[in-house]
């Protein structure tokens, strides 16, 4: 299997996408133990608008990540929730939040380097 | 820790910024196996102009996960080689990319019938 067989066709280059917007996987993450309703969503992840909250809700939703569920209560109430195939995202956002955790440091000393020296290439 | 600990802080950040250019995640892949010449690079990743792979190697050895090595020879040879922290990334892009290919189509299905249905959210 070839480098271009394996990441470069569009089901790869889906999933990075899905990771380019850091809102997609921190909506996930903050769904990961059961349905949220949006206030309890903004609370969760902190620093995100309402109308960019709704907007991440609605991709995620889009990419059948999320489902939204709408109960007949007075007033009504919206939860949000991971579907089976959002579940399985968990793992890759996990991964590579650990990986950043670990080496994030490191990478930012590399381009702190590369500023600071210039760089031939 | 709370979600916006977790994903949204700037280590965090960079890891998903690595990923959103899928050409990052290709190059660093096709060096898995050891250090590699432009033009095998080019060969073995497919479909990349000679112009993108420079910038690409170039971001790659910004971000210190990619080192180029220059020989001295007649006619002067030089290589890219994953670095110690490029080596630590394979990992996280592999378990994208497995996610990707098991459940792309999945993503795709679902993306389909959004464009057909729309979608309130």
């Amino acid at each position: 299997m070839t480098t271009d067989d394996y990441l470069a066709d569009c089901r790869a280059r889906l999933a990075f996408d899905l990771l380019a917007n850091t809102w997609n996987a921190v909506a996930v993450w903050a769904l990961r133990d059961g349905p949220r309703r949006p206030g309890e969503l903004r609370e969760r992840i902190g620093g995100i608008s309402p109308k960019v909250l709704t907007e991440t809700l609605r991709r995620l939703q889009g990419y059948g990540l999320v489902a939204r569920r709408e109960y007949a209560e007075s007033p009504p109430r919206v939860e949000y929730e991971l579907t089976d195939l959002g579940r399985t995202f968990l793992g890759p956002i996990e991964t590579v939040g650990a990986w950043a955790f670990a080496h994030g440091d490191e990478v930012m000393a590399a381009q702190d380097r590369t500023d600071a020296q210039g760089l031939s290439a």
